[in-house]
């Protein structure tokens, strides 16, 4: 077997036993997926996954970015490669490089996917890479590896796809017209429509005008364009906004200042000092628009895009060359907050890829303001360790109930179930070690593990 | 019970027993109580505490910023609510909500002042709400629970509270006149009067001056003032000063740099960055005459204060709105350490909100300058991850003997037992693991379990 | 006996069992020391070290430094005492503050080579300090202990120093022309004539010309010299460079914008800016040169030196008043990284002191370009928890495999297999509980094992 049934749990004999027993009472839940990248057109259309290569390799950065940092090249994967493909030596590269992720998650959600989906039993390597291809292939043309069965078979009670305000939603249009059950919704990304630094920009909010019929000529009209679209977003059953900006600045201008900031912005006259403003105001527009539509607003701030740029102008964006930067959230958040921080109907839920702020200030403010919410690990930190570390320094600070549950923030479709299960085992771990130091009582803990798997993420997000 | 006498200590058996041997050793230790928020006037007067919403709930900032972040108002839980009062009903609020602080140290604290102070054997939560109110209301007017009582009970061998320059001292002086034994001493805070950003501070320094019989004119009549002001509290046993700073910048001016920068604060023609200069340029002061009287210093940087602008104006400050921020010590710290750094009569204790300065910064610069020691964890740290964190980040560097014991910092009195029996707990689970890792001989860790709870407090504040 | 044979292993037994199987496949492995402080000269003369306060305090300063920071003055010492000394007293004063070192690496190491080099059995304190005096000083004069008798003794494969390009490296050539097999390497470690901070830069870069042959008046003749300094090394045996910047600023000027900044920082008309830019242009230029001779790259940067104005003026650098200081890396090196980041060739190994960088940036930046490596955790960090914090931060997305090994880093050569034990012993255990959870399979945890204490730097330094 590739994974065994007490893996991640706590070393302790005595720790291990309540874990697993927490573990127990909720590996049965139903999969909560509020926030991910995984595509509406999947369950929209129902086709076959491509080959193994194709679905597993190529579209994980998680994946690339190791491989090339020990010289592999996004040739050898046929990253952008077009035409006389060879999936299966791309796969044997990959097999063959499969010791790199010895010691991270990747080797974890990999190994349980391949177990648990397919029914691998020995581990992946060069030895068995066409094994592995042939089996994958095989059974990806199967009725019961079509996306929508898989949704069914993993439990997948809702899934939320991330998009953007320009996407015209038809595949989440024609999954709710299908006889299909499964729950997927859209999540209202406005990023290259309010950030000036998108590539693209001005050309987006022309399109972003049309879609709603508003001449995008003033800040009045294109805050309207912008109302219009999540208007849009909800009637498919969006409950979230979220938002990926370079920092988490904030700010609080007045009617007068934005719409000349605007009409900056708009002419193409703004340096970068007020590019970085107008976001900062954006983030404080989507704040007031969520007090009015309700949708939660998310704010995942911090990463350095495309830090590669050989890479970048080879490849385009996201081939594992985002590197995470030192992160300010108490006064970036300040203006956001004295205006709406004591709004108890407004969610906002706060990610970061800098741990130093957990302790320091993501819990502190958490643990004050009604608002305000602590997303789980993200990225990089989606991790056993990187769990454990957040836990470690939120809880005491915010409590358990300041957080949301987990998201698997994934377009592996596959790991879904692993990632959960990941989660689910380090929380286990977690309130195993407060119930063996007489910190929470087993009753107390036992109703922990299932908010944290389950209930957590479902209020949290209004599913 | 609430309370299981193994709480607090490591999983792995083996560690746990050393660890509950070390803990033994120490737990009947009395208490020194360095740095705290309590009120003399409760020891002056020795009436009996209020009912149980006013003692515990309303004024312990971190009750009430985690109900608050969940949506109860401070309304809800009768602060500043002066007519009309309903205890039992706001109690009643406190206890719905209890489940909130699961995971962290409030909970422990309370459960074990519940416990052991009040002798309550069942948790609270909204079935109890009641009964515990109706203990506690009745207990409190008995002459056990009268403050002095209870002083004794804690076995508190010293209390310090934390003073202004401005205040009369008048109940530390009626407990010196008093036939009562108990040991509860000044700490001299100047904030008020040396941070020109301080509410009132032109007002503060001429009433400074008025007690001093200075006219606060020039440098260095303020100076004398301060100097004046110290001799007081010292009269009064203090033994340590305190500085609530918003970062740790220091300077060194000379004399005629600092008479002009006192003139234009005093003029109130000081900028910011002027402001913050005559801030560090007090420390650097306050270090001298520390040198003079020797007054051991404590150094608070690191929280931006009252960051929920709403609530500061309607409530006032320490609602639970203070956030941490990134601090720096290194470059700020330079020029007092430059100017003092080498003197070994000096003494200054650093804490910190910024727990990436543990090992960066802190435990290398008291790990070579004989002047400064590391206070314990403090604030949102004070509590078993945070304690834990300290240790393991601080120790390797400098040492348990660069660091001072347990304060407990708090305006909680009922409390100070219990987080001083978890501190003790937590050091000796650190200790437990150094044994049993064969980093520390068994007599070894018995003496450090002992100066960690009791002697390395007394001797840093030359008690 | 003063070391335990199970020391720092994991506290559960079970996971004490597999590390303790983890070590013994790789206790007995030879030394690779790629990275250290020690001097080619001792093994070139091969005379006896001194006497024990000579050898064992007064050059390490991590010992000073402690016993400084409470109150030992370097006097004390002898520390700049010519003549008059009395070692004897100044190692009394050592043996009986033996007890600050308590939960430091620094305790480990000492106790470590005073049982394992000496013979020692009994704790070093105040009783016991003149017959240790006595044993150390007795043995330093038998032809076991001199230098090359204990560099075979310590099973040392291969051992770099490292060394100015003005250096002579007569004893390095001195080696080689020996009979002696042993194998020391020169490092190139440029600082002192490419950083214009630096004591006597407008001197040392005269001095390097003339050693080349170049007259130093032109950009091109000073990358010229510092090819023709690096050649020099290499026939020595060196395969690295290693560079101390205060920052990890790089830059990638143009060559006019280059040879123009060289000129401005030649004439002494640079200023800091300019000097920092400078510092950042050479990073670049080292790069390039190691493109062509493959010499691997090492950057140590973060470290504010000789914080300590007094000592420094009085006893000049390293006496243990380097603090370090917040480090970035994600911008500073974007430079040298679009330059030549996805170079396979070239081998940059970065180092930090400031923690909370391990898993925000230098992680994700390893786990990422072809050309970077994660160096040990260095210096203040160098320790059982420093270790566990870097291996529990960087694995999960960084691999083993982007990791290179230990480096002991030290100028107390006895240390030496104490520091690689240390190294070896954390690296088991911290396998050992990937094991016991599940996350990584036996036999893998072996080879990573053997990997870690062993080939991986053999590796990454081209040894």
């Amino acid at each position: 077997m590739l994974m065994h049934p007490d893996r991640l749990f706590p070393c302790d004999p005595k720790t291990r036993e309540v874990a697993r027993a927490l573990y127990e009472s909720v590996r049965g839940l139903p999969i909560v997926s509020p926030h991910g990248h995984t595509k509406a057109e999947w369950f929209a259309r129902n086709d076959p996954f491509p080959d193994p290569a194709q679905l597993i390799v190529q579209p994980d950065h998680y994946v690339c970015r190791m491989l090339y940092s020990r010289g592999i090249t996004l040739e050898d994967l046929e990253i952008g490669v077009q035409s006389k493909r060879n999936p299966r030596k791309a796969w044997q590269i990959f097999a063959e490089h499969y010791y790199l992720f010895r010691g991270t998650p990747t080797r974890i959600w990999l190994d349980q996917t391949f177990e648990n989906v397919f029914g691998l039993k020995v581990p992946l390597s060069k030895q068995t890479s066409d094994a592995y291809f042939d089996t994958i292939s095989e059974k990806l043309q199967s009725p019961e590896f079509l996306p929508r069965a898989l949704f069914d078979r993993f439990q997948i009670e809702v899934l939320a796809t991330t998009d953007s305000p320009l996407d015209s939603l038809e595949h989440h249009q024609a999954i709710r017209e299908s006889n299909w059950k499964g729950s997927v919704r859209p999540t209202f990304r406005p990023d290259s429509v309010v950030d000036p630094d998108h590539c693209g920009f001005l050309k987006n909010i022309e399109v972003l005008g049309e879609k709603s019929g508003e001449d995008i000529s003033s800040w009045k009209a294109y805050l309207s364009a912008l109302r219009s679209a999540r208007r849009r977003f909800k009637t498919l059953g969006c409950t979230a906004t979220d938002h990926g900006h370079p920092t988490s600045a904030t700010a609080d201008l007045s009617e007068a200042e934005a719409a000349l900031l605007f009409d900056k912005v708009r002419d193409g006259r703004a340096d970068a000092s007020q590019r970085e403003l107008f976001r900062a105001q954006m983030l404080t527009e989507m704040a007031r628009m969520s007090l009015d539509d309700e949708l939660v607003m998310q704010i995942h701030p911090g990463s350095a895009r495309n830090h590669n740029r050989v890479l970048y102008e080879r490849y385009g964006p996201d081939m594992g060359a985002d590197i995470p930067t030192p992160t300010n959230y108490v006064e970036a958040l300040r203006p956001l907050l004295n205006r709406f921080g004591n709004e108890k109907k407004l969610t906002v839920i706060l990610f970061t890829l800098d741990e130093s702020t957990y302790s320091r200030e993501l819990a502190p403010l958490a643990g004050h303001y009604p608002c305000l919410r602590l997303g789980p690990p993200w990225w990089f930190h989606d991790s056993p360790e990187g769990m454990m570390r957040f836990r470690r320094r939120v809880t005491e600070t915010a409590g358990f109930y300041n957080t949301v549950g987990f998201n698997d923030d994934t377009r592996a479709f596959l790991s879904i179930p692993a990632r959960h299960d990941m989660a689910r085992r380090m929380d286990a771990g977690y309130l195993a070690e407060l119930v063996v130091k007489h910190e929470l009582r087993e009753d107390e803990a036992a109703q922990l593990a299932n908010e944290l798997a389950y209930s957590l993420a479902k209020e949290a997000y209004r599913l």
